[in-house]
């Protein structure tokens, strides 16, 4: 029986005899010694061998190589002085063993090397092939270890401090009504039907609230079929949690408290209570964005009325169609960002393309307040405007201004992006800060220019404000999100529970009777028999974990994620099926691989 | 904000004020006075008003109906004398209401009376379809509590007491070789080739063990397309585990102690420690069953070589074709059981044709151990033999003895069957009894007659015992199951994790090492590079509550459970998909509705 995990030997235990087992994780040999680091889920520990001392082990160490997965038996030892590591939790002590035994040797070569002491950096592609290696390497067994402890801490808030009751809802299921793609499958036994896979327990978690569960919560595995992006996986899991009887003040002070309990579990720290908040409005209003990342500043600035009359037909015409003019202020912006880079052709340039804007304005304050900018600009500006912009801008000598000047949205977007992009190319960001804060009183509808019909932000079961039910066109939502350092880590809302509010808001998004019934009939329904007030939040638990690791990819927060192609590299999923099988479940592939003409 | 649960309401709270939210279970309108018995999760409370005490809430009381949303604030007060009910928690209160705020009416006709008060039986298809009020109801909202509580337990004491690590698997991955039937859904992205759903993460926690992650489990959903029993489900729930470097023993015990937390915490009863261990020979010889129900008597006699030359030639000829003849003795079996029952025609016989067997043969013990049965068997029966068969059987004045004489499965099968329909008619069960009971030493193989080749008993991976892998084909598996009055609840093994070993075994069942490689060479592969002894078990959830809630339905256990047609009744899944998705999918329907023929 194994006395103790490799990391957790101790200078206490010195002169006990144990019994412990692991990996090679490195065999150095001394010609005389060897030394083996064996490394378990905890640590490593190390191991000694020689002929005079250990003789019976000598022969077995000798033939012992990297990631072989060893039993050892010894005595622990205090180290000599001059072996001492104050770095290792076990740096005091090695293991004299007087038996070794390979239980498993490894017979091919290694793809990439796993030992801690290894900082090779291997292709994403080889980790996710090799993922089993991958998973002993220091960093994914940390990140999974992590994710272990954020799962059990959310867990423990919720049960023992505030009633929460886990409930399991199907995967095996009907379409949800989140928006994106199903994935559905074929019934065998109900031939011509399908399961959709949940995008999320939504509809059941409601349906728990009608059941009188009145605190729910579950750690629900999630499916999209959307085009994946690099924080995207086919499956995700979020921490799902639904309330009855509480208002939105009392769900987000519990959350907070629940998300200041995970992190002082896994950090260490003690947020501050309670976190900040923005409404929709301000946060675009000051960000461009709603998940704004406040570690830094560069808030932009709105000059529309300072500039819709200016000269510059750039500005006064988009003021004149609706739009708006901002700014975005680079401290030191001077410095670092030529003027090539904001002119077509340029990466700034390209950035704001990209984000629907049709270039960039600049201007570059000097000593004195003098700018500098092109004479188009300049030419029109009054020493008024230059005063106002300078003023609302906090400009000083050095700051590059950038303008951006459209509708709403694409001068949001493009200034958004560049504030993030240029935070990070002048290192404003600092990396200790955990800032977490609330966007609250999202607007209830957007307008989806394609389908020319407003559609839910969220998603139609959201609660409007009691006092804009009147014109629920222009409602806000009782909708609240967390965003952790410019990530959106949770979203929720007050839902619906009166019929008739109910019916009006699918009229709004101009869903039938009909269609509403056949999605979701059975929720409407449930809402005859006695529904309480209640709403709700979802944490996307990949992406807090990633955030909490310091990963950039969400794919380093999976045990076995998917590709950017949903593909798992490990298994080769998804695969061929038997035409057999297919057959039983009455489906068929209409796919015709291209053949390659011959050349 | 709430102040209390409605069942939390005592009388230390008596002169409080409070606000509580619950649904009206019962309303009882003494023409002067109005009770409300109001509940919520943890129960019910009594809310008092009447036009003289309480006259503003008087009017609103009046027009609460039963399942109306309530919000009531008002004075905690003791109940006079004669209105003292013992038998509930809240029963020395109730709260006079100053204010009730009704926040949701009843808009239809309920289908079924929700109270706790009624004990009105209801059709399962209208509570699966109007589950949200079934759940209500006092029956599910135990059960799912009861699910809550033991998932709680089990996690509690893995992770706090055993070092374990929960890590998630994926439910979009390849087909698992537990030989079900799989769910498999379509790739948009990689059209042709499909997801299957796990029908256990048995593959990913073993490459979890090569992962060096030696403490894993999960609360996994599993997925068989299978035909469903009464206690199977297309999803379910398992507790899953593995672990490396320890032996049976050590998971067995590691075990029976987290089964013995989870009655703790549950039931409050201690299990006796350890729990009784029979091997799979030992258990078919003596109830003809590998998951016996060890809660009454009844234990089968093998009197093959006693009866293999009798003159009755049903059970000589049985034992020269290489059967065996069983006997299950009935204890005052001649009192309800008439020959009428076991001959044609008869209930017991028709349980034994089902089972496979002929027909069955019996005698009856009468005073003085004079025997009574059909002349042929009499006439052929000579003493020794007559008091060889009570002597094994035990049996006394009025026992019933049952004979069953063709091959062993056949016979196995049958008394097996027979033992637990007369034992659950003759009363024979204590349902206070909690027998918990280990089955080990399985076969590895069982021959699989229609395919003419041996097949893992349990699945291929399973490791043999090590004394026999000389001879694979007839080697013991160390694999064990637990065994709970008569259900298998558990069910594990310790693994192969040596290259050679596991290629020998897929070689014995007739695995190609192509069809090795394309189902599972990634497993294969991972063996090359260090794998760690290791085992594990897994639970099914589902079917554990049962149990322990004392229903005879999977589905009482499950929130959202499917019918046998595996469908669901709330949400009506499966259902039809847009023919713009499947085009999207690349898939299509082949399914032919038959039309049926006009008269």
């Amino acid at each position: 029986m194994r006395s103790y995990y490799c990391g957790d030997v101790r200078s206490s235990h010195i002169g006990e005899t144990v019994t412990l087992y692991g990996w090679v994780d490195r065999r150095r040999d001394h010609g005389f010694v060897i030394f083996l680091d064996m490394r378990d889920r905890s640590g490593t520990v190390q191991i000694v061998s020689d002929p005079e001392r250990t003789p019976q082990s000598h022969p077995i160490a000798e033939h012992a190589r990297n990631e072989y997965v060893l039993k050892v038996t010894g005595r622990v030892s205090q180290r000599p002085d001059e072996s001492l590591n104050e770095n290792l939790p076990t740096g005091q002590v090695e293991i004299y063993a007087d038996e070794i035994e390979i239980l498993s040797e490894v017979r091919k070569q290694l793809p990439f090397q796993v030992s801690l002491s290894d900082t090779e950096s291997v292709k994403e592609e080889l980790r996710l092939k090799y993922r089993y290696l991958d998973l002993r390497r220091e960093r994914m067994r940390q990140n999974l270890m992590l994710r272990h402890e954020v799962t059990k801490a959310m867990r423990r808030f919720l049960e023992d401090e505030e009633n929460f009751m886990e409930v399991e809802t199907p995967i095996l299921t009907r379409s949800t009504p989140e928006g994106a793609r199903d994935y559905v499958l074929p019934s065998r036994v109900n031939p011509g039907d399908w399961y959709a896979l949940p995008q999320s327990p939504q509809l059941f978690k409601q349906i728990l609230m009608v059941s009188g569960f009145d605190r729910y919560y579950q750690v629900a595995r999630c499916f999209r079929d959307e085009d994946l992006r690099a924080d995207r996986q086919p499956e995700f899991t979020q921490l799902d949690m639904e309330m009855s009887f509480m208002d939105q003040d009392e769900i987000i002070d519990l959350n907070e408290r629940l998300v200041a309990h995970i992190f002082k579990a896994v950090k260490g720290v003690d947020l501050p209570l309670p976190f900040p908040r923005l409404t929709y409005a301000e946060a675009m209003d000051r960000y461009g964005s709603d998940k704004p990342d406040t570690r830094y500043g560069m808030e932009l600035a709105d000059v529309s009325d300072v500039l819709e009359k200016s000269g510059f037909k750039v500005f006064s015409d988009a003021v004149k169609r609706g739009g708006i003019i901002k700014i975005l202020p680079i401290p030191n912006g001077n410095d670092g960002i030529s003027n090539v880079r904001i002119k077509p052709g340029g990466d700034l340039f390209r950035e704001a393309s990209e984000a629907g804007a049709k270039g960039l304005a600049y201007i570059r304050v000097r000593e004195g307040g003098e700018i500098d900018t092109i004479g188009a600009i300049k030419d029109n500006l009054t020493d008024e405007q230059k005063a106002e912009i300078i003023k609302r801008t906090g400009a000083e000598a050095g700051h590059l201004l950038l303008f951006a000047a459209a509708d709403t949205n694409t001068v949001n977007k493009t200034l958004d992006r560049l504030r993030q992009v240029i935070a990070k190319e002048m290192n404003l960001i600092d990396e200790d800060k955990l800032n977490l804060l609330w966007v609250t009183d999202f607007p209830m509808f957007e307008w989806n220019a394609d389908e020319k019909r407003l559609e839910a932000l969220h998603h139609p079961f959201t609660a409007p404000f009691p006092e804009d039910v009147d014109d629920l066109k222009t409602a806000r939502a009782m909708a609240y999100d967390l965003v952790f350092n410019g990530f959106e880590v949770g979203g929720g809302s007050l839902r619906i529970y009166q019929p008739d509010l109910q019916a009006k808001v699918l009229e709004t998004i101009g869903m039938s009777d009909e269609e509403a019934n056949s999605k979701f009939g059975f929720l409407l329904e449930a809402f005859q028999y006695g529904t309480p007030p209640h709403g709700g939040i979802a944490y996307g638990l990949d992406r807090l974990v990633m955030l909490l690791a310091g990963e950039d990819s969400i794919r380093d927060a999976i045990a076995f994620p998917k590709t950017q192609q949903a593909s798992c590299l490990l298994t080769d999923a998804p695969n061929h099926v038997d035409k057999k099988q297919l057959k039983e479940l009455q489906v068929a592939s209409t796919y015709k691989p291209k053949v390659k003409e011959e050349a």
